[in-house]
């Protein structure tokens, strides 16, 4: 038995334990869960709950629901405050992560108003900034759940078509425009059966952790193939998410106030129980290009709540399932170094940055992209979620 | 043993067989495959195989490639033109049927120029009537996979919201305008990885059958969110889908030349192979709404070949998974009794159809709505689609 040492302004303390999957030289892939530097093997630390810990992903863990996420987690911080078992223990450093849960459906949001509104005075000059229906419901579409991969998987820059400048045809080649966008996820751990809507006050119930999320867009793509059914082949092709899930429990100290809503949502968007409360989350984001930082998105000025996303998700009768993720879409704050994706930063790439000394508007092969985030704990310190990180691949001859 | 009774015009001949998911009374889900009336349990007929259709999805077996495809048919055919157990057999009407596959993503295309016009018509008028993209790319989006039912399943009318006709603030309540749209779609047995376009002349390794869909629509919902995102609320409610799977081989004497496509689509929608060639499917699929025929959809007449929109899905490196369904979009026919939504079949509800003596446009709670289709079997008959149906219950109050 021995203890793990963790820095004192360790983002992964003991407020933190994120879970992950994860193999060790040779082993097959495992739940873990992260302390400092360490990963530990949870089925190795709790052999009688081995069943939802030796696989190799957290879907069963997760679907045993809130009063388990809570047992476990209570042991678990005892387990790792007393002695802990050697064999249980690995380096971060001589462990493979994997993608940390199956992704049943995946669906992203749109809930940045400074996001929404930077898009649109870049596509429909003139016209309102935010579409008609914006302040009144949490605008999102689903995405392809099979091509969620995790941080450090290359991205291969898609093929597409694109419109041509000057001709009626289009043209088809690698991207010319590949961005990032820079998100929130949240993870269902518990789903609901057809017809019956998650209020806004059961959102603890069902969900289960976050990750940050880079949804890759290839803006070229999108901006040819998106009239009338929105984004498809443009985001199809890859989207990457942290690999530890940070437990909704270890971000209660980062809830704060929404900013304030006008006009005042439908009911079906509000708290329903007395005293019910929207809360937003105090997480700096940061984007990294090529080890430059260049933005940090503030994820407190998400106009809509994660508890709003999941409400309307469901109000339709639509079910969840274990494993479900929703993202919300690119944060960015007011300001320009705000920004969390590539084409507000560069505002469509007419106002480059300055990366390694070059100016850049998007991103070229070889190119990496590291997000990070840091949210406060509650042993007065921070929380962090691990970085989700690609390196961008040439597109096939 | 004893020999299957089949009617000689029955659209489940040997030439058909598909396959499907059921339960025996007081039995657990497993695989079948129909013939006539008859649905023989296929773990029960060739044992030595029960480890894939000894299970409740279509699945394992979908995976395991297009030569064991053909060695099942094969034999599954030989079986049943001689003597099958009696315990092998279910009369279809005393079992139950399920959802025959897990869906992993759910595309859904937009390949139907007469559907797309007539939208376009009704939603942009004095504009062109197809997008600029268009006839350049099958445009699609990703629907809801968690949401996708198997036939029979009640359709809850969905709640969400509305644009007031005279005021800023939006309605809440139960869609107005429920609609359906009649569609084909394709299962995927043999996933692709990350980064490995499926070409149109790889179709056949990768495509094991076909199913009838019904995508069931709000179309108040999805008017008032779908800017700029493309439809959700609107759709993911429910997605029908009928309980056979219609094994790709069964629909060989169906394959059509597809309708000329002008202008000549990019090399990566064409096929590459010496004397390859495109094709539809001539399929005639049939709506009845409370049992009158109100639409004979022509599958024939769609632009966009199934192989087309599968190249398309993957040319920018994504990956699919086995029971991936990518669906073709409303299939509708040039003359207005051939629309496969009552979104065109009544002119955005300005013609009314008469349905049970009454003039109708959209669907009222209590209304049930039946999907079938046949197409030219390689007997000299037809092979059928199972039903795909649905009843309209009440929204929750």
């Amino acid at each position: 038995m021995g203890t793990i040492e963790v820095a004192a302004d360790s983002p992964f303390g003991l407020d933190n334990l994120p879970y992950g999957v994860f193999s060790p030289a040779g082993g097959a892939p495992r739940v873990g869960v992260r302390l400092g530097d360490t990963v530990v093997d949870l089925a190795t630390l709790l052999p009688t709950d081995a069943e939802v810990f030796a696989v190799p992903a957290l879907n069963p863990f997760m679907a045993q629901g809130p009063a388990r996420w809570r047992e476990i987690r209570r042991r678990v911080t005892d387990l790792l405050a007393g002695g802990v078992p050697a064999a249980a223990c690995h380096r971060i450093d001589a462990v493979a992560g994997h993608l940390p849960f199956e992704v049943a459906d995946y669906v992203d949001f749109y809930a940045s108003e400074h996001h929404a509104s930077n898009v649109g005075r870049l596509f429909r000059p003139g016209a309102p900034p935010l579409p008609a229906a914006w302040k009144h419901l949490p605008i999102a579409y689903h995405g392809r759940a099979g091509t969620v991969v995790v941080s450090g998987t290359g991205i291969v820059r898609p093929r597409g078509q694109r419109a041509h400048p000057d001709e009626d045809m289009p043209v088809f080649g690698p991207s010319l425009r590949l961005d990032i966008e820079a998100e929130l996820g949240f993870v269902v751990g518990v789903g609901s059966p057809l017809g019956s809507p998650i209020t806004v006050d059961e959102f603890d119930d069902h969900v289960f952790g976050a990750v940050l999320v880079n949804d890759w867009s290839a803006r070229d793509l999108q901006s040819w193939e998106h009239v009338p059914l929105g984004p498809h082949q443009g985001k199809s092709f890859a989207t990457s998410i942290s690999p530890w899930v940070v437990p909704m429990a270890a971000l209660r100290a980062a809830r704060v106030p929404l900013p304030r809503q006008i006009p005042e949502p439908l009911p079906y968007l509000r708290p329903g129980a007395p005293g019910g409360e929207l809360w937003g989350l105090d997480v700096d984001v940061a984007v990294e290009w090529n080890g430059e930082m260049v933005s940090r998105p503030p994820y407190r000025e998400m106009y809509w709540s994660p508890a709003q996303m999941l409400a309307h998700l469901t109000v339709n009768g639509a079910s969840t399932r274990t494993g479900d993720l929703f993202a919300s879409g690119t944060v960015s704050g007011p300001r320009a170094d705000q920004r969390g994706a590539f084409l507000e930063l560069t505002w469509g790439g007419a106002e480059p940055v300055r990366v390694g000394g070059e100016r850049r508007a998007f991103l070229l092969d070889g190119d990496r992209v590291t997000i990070t985030g840091t949210a406060p704990g509650s042993g007065g310190g921070r929380v962090g979620f691990g970085a989700v990180t690609g390196t961008v691949l040439p597109a096939p001859s």
